[in-house]
């Protein structure tokens, strides 16, 4: 969480959430994109979540990240209510491996859309937000091009790695 | 829809499920049991759907039936802002042939519960709110009672008809 | 168990099934709502799997609550002989992570309804229950109310600890 | 249906079911086994199918081939009230392909098999109940015996014409 | 297995299939059926699967249980070179749950049934070979007709049980 | 198609996907997003797709949307080489309806993330590509408001046609 | 069919399957290899199914595609007795969607692998022989870089196409 | 790997798919065909992999065995962009158990095939290639061929010991 003002929310159902989606928290910060954290439940808080999707334009969020699990309603029931883009991320319960929740999240009907990412796949819900932003941020762009350079610079290197442990077993 | 004051809410998220819908009304109609009808969308009108939660019980309803298909948010977040039994009617769309909507009206999380139905049993729904209201009144339970001889009877005219059939060849 | 005149039986074929279904009970308590525990089996004891359904309204209860996996059987059997609503739970086993106890419950034909909850949600069976009887009880509908509430205070109180955390790191 | 003393118990919950089931009669026809047709429900008809199970060795019947849909609990049942090898067919509905129907029948618990043929299977169960019969009847064996030759006569007839009608262009 | 003349077997595609195979053999061993166990692999030992199947009626036995995992093919294939009942019980690998090894049995093409139990079903594979020969030999008939009354007691003293356990807490 | 510079990519790997992906570019219309239409196969131009990625984020786009169908590459692709936002459209195919064109979408690795919308969610890409320029284009961001407004007064009026049909039955 | 020696053999389970497989000797056509197509059932024709397997290599084939459907053990079945590589066609039945006939297909056990391709894939089934063929074979290699280069034209006259279309409104 | 010219590339997304994709590599040692081991992956490295993929026929590889995990795309790109056959090998990730794997590697659209094998199947894969190879040398077919009578062996062998054990107590 960062002082300056947050461009982006990061919500979740539950705090046990947090295990899950704290990996969108440090891709924002990798990127230095400034971010608030909050539990908002679309079924135990729903006039509280409406209200943070209400409020949210308004507050200088550009994006809103959402996790839930099961019959996950938080990232569709808070693009209800913004204009903002909300990413959903299916955070995978006990049972069914997060496919009840990438139903839950996907399957919106026409009108109001949720962008969403893998089961558990918050790391990649953080990088989404961040090239949202860097559709109008040129130095954030930047950034993002010279992480996918690093990325494949990491693969280059793993490439060499495996090959130099098959040629010289111990 | 009957000019008494409805015991039954049965809601929707469009006009288009209504052909599904209809049969829980008919079931309604055929216990002599007053409802209303309402196109409230979770998506669509979040204020309007949560308003229509909060008022639910204070208006005398005792059950709510909401159908919804895909990332089915109706029931679950209506049962989130109503003390009232919730009845889910997963609605099957054109693709996925209704797993989407079962899971996400059935996968609630602990503390909000939702009564779910089979793919398209509106009638079933109906049939249930029927019987929670006869849980607590003996003149609807009694013909519950009187509806399961029914069908009994209706089987076992049919077990006659098909054998009279296969027994008398044309 | 409580030694009042129940009104809720919470029904489940093996006693296996129990460390699952106590939380159906342990709702029920929360809300003051007397029932009864009892293990009946659709496959192992049909007979007496259908006097149990017969004689449940007779002897008072409201609401039935049964568990049961695999290919489960035992809600929508007892339902076919009771007027009563059933609620579903189910139970999920080693294999296939519930989903065969899931369809197995929930896509019941026309006729015979059954309440379904998710897999392995017992604690919402007892909510519903609770939720049924408090249809025509408005003591126990307030009481559902103020759970609901509290519902909320938990969720702001674990949304202040992860700010606090987040904020505060050690 | 025949007027000997049937030896295989050919039921199913609906008269609806019977499109998909003949094709078990007509397997029966096929090698002379004498059978019964009856529309039995679990769910409509609890009590009733109970006693059918309950009678169906003593009435001389030697394998019972049950047809449900959706919720499918005829077979199972069936087979918790009778020592008789019990054949189950998954019945597909409108919605859910069958899956359902199938998992039903074919995950049931330790102590009640059910031989659980293919979705819409109809014809095998006919088959695999002869197959039964012919445990303990050689005239019956040597006729599936036969029969097995016939499926082979069959394929040979039907690569014969395919390769015909490719090397003969019209 | 038994030194008297077998009237079962018992086949797998692998010794690591035998942990969940052997259970199918502790049933037949409470009925006192005499069965041979044997690894036969439709896909390593092809003709040799063929060879078993051939001479399995001429042999004396009367049912055959084959357990396969993944594209399981054991239970069809021998089958298919076999007039008696083949009893296909679906072992569970390490991915998939054991629905790859449930298709690839129960959805035999017409003319080749196979009576498939639950994922790893194989103590109802065993009861299911039981009740077939039970079909044509009342001894085993009344055994079966026994063994299901036990299970209704142990089910009786279950519930006992849990009872006891809910009204005196330690 | 406009004359103005494109600010989203429509692409899609066949003009067989036209009739699908059509409604993205119909939701673009409605707020006046210039964007361009093009056919780019992952499978079939594999460079070319890498020259469009690549280049596209230079030529002034601001988002890409794409949709593909089975083993659906093309979102992901083409995401693996631009730094723009990529929302990607599961095209469902002949069998399987859409679940493997939604998986291979969503399932992204972590580093490069796509935006992925429902089974044959084209409108929603398309509405989705209008938050995130809205994001930074507080006109935009209004238009989309509005469009929110308008969904709710389109419910409204479902709603009094509904209730209007019901209580004057022709 | 042609009248070369075949390099690939095409089988099938019954003629019924033809109008799925027959794309794959239409592709076999395009690349003028000699193939020759039969019926051939693992189920029905157990040995002869055999005999064709261990045959083939010997008489002169390379490649053998294999086409079945449900619980599909003909690709398998034949590769357990050949060493020649098999491609499995999932060929989809009324019920499923293919899926019980590609798990069928594709989850082989280790030492027996059999080339998968999509369900109802039989035209990439006939590319892959090619490119089978193709790897000791130059000639072949480069009529399929040729397809290659084709359909990459071929894409890029659908591209021209479709902007023709949209800029051209008639 | 080997110092003679390669003849299979095994190639990966990254490094942790090693431990799934070494039992490829074991096979090949088995049959003494030479291969080289790269990471290369689709989505970090999309030039780098399209690279390896044009170049790989010219640089004497005759076959690619690709695996992959999630939304699996290097099988199907590479395949995109060289005329050898590849191999594609589903890696189960931790969600979904590699359902979303074998989906996105073998619904290839026509005109690129992808040879699948089973979920984590790299063994089989290893040996499908060497099949492949087989097409065109003697030798190794008979290597193959040796093989599978080994595979027969083993079979008899665990047949021999799971008899003796089971006659042999302790």
């Amino acid at each position: 969480m960062t002082e300056q003002q947050p461009r982006v929310g990061v919500i979740m159902g539950s705090d046990s959430d947090w295990p899950v989606m704290e990996a969108a928290t440090a891709a924002l910060d990798e990127f230095g994109v400034p971010y608030e954290v909050r539990v908002v439940s679309a079924h135990r808080t729903p006039h509280g979540m409406l209200s943070y999707a209400d409020s949210a334009a308004g507050r200088g969020l550009q994006a809103i990240i959402a996790g839930a699990g099961g019959a996950a309603h938080l990232p569709g029931m808070v693009a209800s209510a913004t204009p903002l883009p909300v990413i959903g991320v299916p955070v995978p319960l006990k049972h069914l491996d997060g496919m009840d929740s990438l139903l839950s999240i996907v399957q919106m009907p026409a009108g109001i859309p949720v962008a969403t990412v893998s089961v558990a796949g918050a790391r990649n819900a953080g990088l989404l937000a961040v090239r949202i932003l860097a559709a109008a941020d040129p130095d954030l762009r930047a950034k993002m091009e010279a992480f996918q350079v690093d990325l494949e610079r990491m693969v280059a290197q793993k490439d060499a790695n495996l090959r130099y442990k098959l040629t010289h077993p111990e």
